[in-house]
């Protein structure tokens, strides 16, 4: 048999197919901080057919394939490994359509968000995906990953916003289903099955993207609240009185750590962010205030104050100066996300009395984040990872809200799904690509 | 080996397992027309352990199993065959629980809707699912066939309002997942690839199920329009400045035809019923009328005004008055409804010329319906299904929007799937039902 890398670069040609130096050159390590090694070529097709082909030729070889897109992800499923190519749509980019009329955008996999937002808010809509990571994931990843995002509560995540998809299978097999329109009950929804599944049963190439009405104005303020009973009771108001676009908890020691205090006299138990679109936010808070669901708000009178808060949420600070954080990515049920948070962070103080746990999250969308800083512990991840883990299990969570299995998750798939459910997974994986070769290792 | 209906009937009990006479006597037919046979038995299992234990039996024996609902489908995927069973759920019924801080309800598969959004009334909730149905069709089935209806637009399918699902595979294995959260990226998508499949993957035990707020009180209009471009401009300004709950049009010869001659003085090129939810209508009306886009409407002053709109809508007349008449769901590009629907009828034309083409439809949701009587050709379904499947395809639009594709659309689905799309769902239901047990030549 010929070699593949040889057969890869004839099909390729030098752009398309990388070897040796110029992969080593090339940064191909995700955000997790996952081990991996570098591949044996970083493959660039520059169309479908090229994508096809590769795939082809990999599945022909056996040869294991890393799809990859902007690098952003969290759980390690885009790092590379040593006895396979990686894969990166990064040349085939751009939007190819937008179709006013019926509301959607047509963009290529490898085309950066940010680059795709701008051209839907160009032809006056709003592309509703939005995440931090903006000026460097790629659609492909996003799709891939089912990301979520800062939008969920209004917009819903990736999945609901994903109309039409294309996507080669690991024998170089072409699905294209670029649908325009909402309701399409033709057979199985291949679609959502390739959605989220992390590179392991396909390559996305092309998606059919929903876009939105500009929204109206919004508004933003920060709130002050004693207990968790009152962020719970606060979210059911705003829930049957405004739009919200945003409703983000932070329990009391992330909001000091990240720049909070100050802010009010004296640091709240919870501050919660709100974002409104359109009218009644003003009323809101007065009705919450007289209600005695919130202590104190502070409302953003220009973009810069509604800046401040978001950098206080956004916590660049902390990712910033804390070294060796663990992050926590999970959904609970709303009601018990305080109780989770308590537990987790009398659980951490046992493994290392010098823990610190910074909880905060899209609360409106069932999903709780935390850092958690080990500063005598910096390598029991794992056992961080069991406490966690195992509560979120008993509570009747989700190992992973947004940010995917990948590597880092993957010894625990069974904390939020049962043998069966994995085996019916692993049945489907084998009969779509039967040879495994597609991000093999990852996620089942 | 042993004879499986002998060891249904162990299993199940005489109330859980119908045979002969007691068969005969039930309905077991679905509302589709498509021809059927009655099954060796009808298994009326009354728990989870039930559906698994009677599916194990057989799939130990390879005993075709056809689910059904509550028989209202109109693609023929719940007619049973002569060689195997019927199961209904009809005994696994009620509302389990509705958890108020998740805004979520567990609902059994056997609960017919009406019951089902009653109970989430009476807590204070919208269910967002309803068709036209609700009185009988079970919440199995809606989850099975991914039922449409009269609130997508403002809702979305039932895909979007199912966040966790229980269901049991051909073998009896249960993979139960009944999540309360709307973010888990926790491996494939297992709940996606079983919503839709018209029970060829898996028998449907239980759901939760996403409730929302009750609206605000809804106004509604009845509009006259001249041509479908001011159709598509009042779409498009409905969506910028209301929330819209239906937006519903029918083309002249529906419109009349359903008795709404009258209404207006002289009948419309198109009338178009809009709902909107909260404030915003007249105001909206006022705009369009001056911008020249309507040219008269009516407003609801009263429910029973409103009602008699949505009559006019529902064609009740025309089902109770055409006999043998032929149903079309249909998704389109919405730009491109009025160019279907005059070809459409020019061909349909050709085929019989005494022919009547009533279209209306979900525009809102790109999803057109047309009933089509055929005086002189009564039994030329299969020449209209082509004229009208050819012109979708044509179209990018889907050969069935909502009514799935059970075994009616079945010699159609390559009209919407590509080759390699029906061969991957091929290898997908092998992987989950390797004996072809569960609804048997249905869908692919």
């Amino acid at each position: 048999m010929t070699d593949p890398i040889r057969e890869l670069e004839d099909v390729l040609g030098p752009q398309g197919c990388l070897t040796g130096s110029r992969v080593t050159e090339t940064r191909i390590w995700d955000a997790s901080g996952a081990p991996w090694q570098p591949p044996l070529a970083l493959l660039r097709p520059a169309s479908v057919a090229e994508v096809s082909a590769a795939l082809a030729i990999c599945h022909r070889h056996g040869l294991p394939v890393v799809p990859q897109g902007g690098l952003t992800g969290l759980a390690g499923g885009a790092m590379p490994c040593a006895e396979g190519v990686a894969l990166s749509l990064s040349r085939f980019a751009g939007v190819e359509e937008i179709d006013a009329d019926a509301g959607v955008m047509v963009v290529r996999a490898g085309t950066v968000l940010a680059t795709a937002q701008k051209a839907a808010g160009d032809a006056g809509f709003l592309l509703p995906i939005d995440l931090g990571a903006r000026g460097s994931c790629q659609i492909g990843g996003i799709v891939s990953t089912n990301a979520g995002g800062v939008r969920v509560i209004r917009q819903g995540t990736t999945r609901d916003n994903v109309l039409g998809l294309e996507a080669v299978l690991a024998d170089g097999k072409v699905l294209s289903h670029l649908m325009r329109v909402m309701k399409d009950n033709t057979g199985y929804d291949l679609r959502n099955l390739i959605i989220g599944s992390e590179g392991t049963l396909a390559v996305v190439t092309r998606a059919v993207l929903r876009l939105r009405p500009l929204p109206p104005a919004s508004e933003t303020a920060l709130c002050a609240l004693a207990d968790y009973a009152a962020v719970l009771r606060l979210l059911a108001m705003a829930r049957g009185r405004v739009v919200l676009s945003a409703f983000e908890a932070m329990w009391r020691d992330h909001f000091i750590m990240s720049g909070g205090l100050g802010m009010f006299s004296g640091p709240p138990s919870f501050a919660v962010l709100i974002e409104v679109e359109g009218p009644g936010l003003e009323t809101l808070l007065e009705t919450a205030f007289e209600a005695g669901l919130i202590t104190d708000a502070l409302v953003a009178r220009s973009d810069a104050d509604a800046r401040r808060f978001w950098d206080v949420r956004a916590s660049e600070r902390a990712t910033r100066s804390l070294k060796g954080l663990h992050n926590l990515d999970v959904s609970l049920p709303v009601a018990r996300m305080d109780e989770f948070a308590t537990a987790c962070a009398r659980a951490v103080r046992r493994l290392d009395p010098g823990a610190e746990c910074y909880f905060f999250g899209h609360i409106g969308d069932s999903n709780l984040h935390a850092m958690i800083d080990l500063p005598n512990h910096g390598n029991a991840g794992d056992r961080l990872d069991r406490i966690a883990y195992d509560l979120v299990q008993a509570m009747g969570g989700s190992i992973s809200a947004e940010h995917g299995i990948g590597t880092l998750k993957r010894s625990w798939l069974n904390h939020s799904r049962s043998a069966d459910e994995i085996a019916a997974m692993r049945a489907i994986k084998s009969a779509l690509d039967p040879k495994g070769i597609l991000n093999a290792g990852k996620v089942i």
